[in-house]
């Protein structure tokens, strides 16, 4: 029996660490994402890799998003479990034992995938024909990340006519994702490198059409360029993830967005005044951008994570009036990774529980 | 119904990414640090942090070690429902939820905690006296790592008869956890730090043995130091956790134990001759100590992990022969950060998978 909080209580009754979302910044950044997509050709698939949890994928449906976004095969399961019917796995499912579970997914759900190689569309032809199931593709273009992805517009075509000549599969367009702009913090050196990512999709594109095949779906673009991509022909669809909840990395250069996401944590110690030790370690916050932020009490710095703690300087001890058990609260440096270090959401509003919600895609990565 | 390959299955029929436990090497260390131990006046109470898994925990008492260690409440919570019954947590447990769980649980095991707080004390007891239950307690000394613990030996004593003079709390000794020193790569540094980080606590045993407090039990140490902590007084219990997983940190100051933990992850993609992208990124084993290291083919060096990918050099293209859906293995930087990003531990014997053991207290932060 694990404790739990129930609806209604306040922040002290939520023990800690404990990752809590703030509704009404959540609700700020649905509705500003879905406001920016009303009037533009191009439609929002939000990527749940960012928040694994099929409440939020709920919410951000029924706010006008087109579908949801994938990482992994194991999130796409749990996201059609949960009743979210159009899923992209924005990444190429290989192997025998992932092609059988995609085949198997596909039966159930309206499901679209990425693929850079021929030996994997012949594989995942043969098992969705066995199931008599219907799998959607995009062929991966590298945009500049370097790292999956055609690297010439003939693998393109090749790639698309392989896909139209496969019985099970239907081909639906492209996808280029310019993971290494989007957190560039020069909006002008952004800008200009979306311009850029957008020239290889644009000439495969092309080659297709000359060869008349139609590219309906272009899907990419993430929070840092989802302005920018978002309006850049061939785009369709954008894959922004991290909007809904922010973290600091985020939030320096798309201040429209609010921070939604916090973790809350512990005093375990304070051997000296100036000396203020926490529950929450890299165990349950990451920082690989960069240490999260303490924003609550003010006049704390954080000076390292080790596992299981939190070092925090007092830099004025005297006017931090914090004693064991009290609480600080902090902003993750980066939200999809910490999210995926958490089985539950505390929801909040105006300091107090309102529900929690399952993570229930976390460490789900196969 | 998530895919699950059974007991005789062969490493291809283990989806990826999947953490692997080599059990040949498992035993080896196992046996190798029991026996370290079985002639030495200290005893060995393995950390649980590092493993979080209690069958592993259940292997480490059959071998001989007097208890198990445990960094947060929620890990010991776990391991007492498996069935370990002589639990230290090895911080403090601070706030009333916390202190109301941990008197719960003193009820159903052999419960030992660290204090350094005077009002932690005065709480512990009062629960763990309305349950009448009974906690043992050491009193955390700071040995130079600068986190938790009290500064000064007076205020050891002092704890020291506060926790005498609780009805609920039995007073067990000391613990100094060198945390500061564990990972120093010369042993000779490594070796006269713990000799300076001794002081403290044979300075406050002293000062308690003045006052006529016997100190029986005196608990730190680690994988780095077990040798050094191990043999010196005023220790009786050696906490060290990763000996029994490995990682390639460790593997180079303790080359006596074998790396019994690797990551399989397959090939996605291989859009280049030299570039090699896998299915693994930072959402399945972690980076704080450098990155993981390829073992398995032989020729790729790691350039990066994204969030969902390794990114992989082949040296020699022509002499890597991996294509899409072939695996990679790798040894993880650090071993406990790790573990805490997986549900499940698939455990092999010369190739082939032998059992599934779960990471039952993966996530259990609070």
């Amino acid at each position: 029996m694990r404790y739990q909080p129930r609806p209604g209580a306040a922040l002290d009754d939520i023990d800690t660490p404990a990752l809590l979302l703030d509704l009404d910044a959540f609700e700020h950044n649905l509705r500003y994402m879905a406001t920016f997509f009303a009037d533009k050709p191009t439609s929002l698939r939000p990527h749940a890799k960012t928040h694994k949890c099929p409440e939020i994928a709920r919410r951000q449906l029924q706010a006008g998003a087109i579908g949801i976004t994938c990482a992994k095969l194991g999130e796409a399961e749990v996201m059609a479990e949960a009743g979210v019917q159009d899923l992209l796995i924005a990444n190429e499912v290989v192997g025998p034992i992932k092609v059988h579970r995609l085949a198997s997914l596909a039966e159930r759900a309206n499901m679209m995938v990425a693929v850079d190689n021929p030996a994997n569309v012949a594989a995942l032809s043969e098992a969705c024909q066995a199931k008599q199931a219907t799998l959607r593709v995009l062929v991966e273009v590298d945009v500049g990340m370097g790292r999956c992805g055609i690297q010439r517009s003939e693998d393109a075509l090749h790639l698309a006519q392989q896909v139209i000549d496969a019985p099970a599969l239907v081909f639906q367009g492209l996808m280029g994702y310019e993971g290494h702009l989007v957190m560039r913090p020069d909006a002008e050196e952004r800008s200009s490198g979306v311009r850029q990512a957008m020239i290889p999709l644009l000439e495969a594109a092309e080659l297709l059409d000359k060869h008349g095949i139609a590219t309906e779906i272009v899907s990419g673009g993430g929070t840092g360029t989802y302005d920018m991509t978002g309006t850049s022909a061939p785009m369709t669809e954008i894959q922004a993830g991290s909007y809904i909840l922010m973290d600091t990395t985020y939030l320096r250069i798309r201040p429209e967005f609010h921070p939604a996401l916090s973790l809350l944590t512990a005093v375990v110690s304070r051997p000296l005044p100036e000396r203020i030790v926490t529950d929450a370690g890299m165990k349950v916050i990451t920082k690989e951008f960069g240490w999260p932020e303490p924003i609550e009490p003010e006049g704390l710095v954080l000076q390292g994570l080790s596992e299981e703690h939190g070092k925090l300087l007092a830099q004025r001890p005297d006017q931090v009036d914090l004693s064991i058990g009290d609480r600080v609260r902090m902003i993750p440096s980066h939200c999809c990774t910490t999210m995926n270090l958490h089985d539950r959401l505390y929801v909040t509003r105006a300091g107090k529980l309102v529900d929690i919600w399952s993570i229930a895609a976390r460490g789900r990565a196969q």
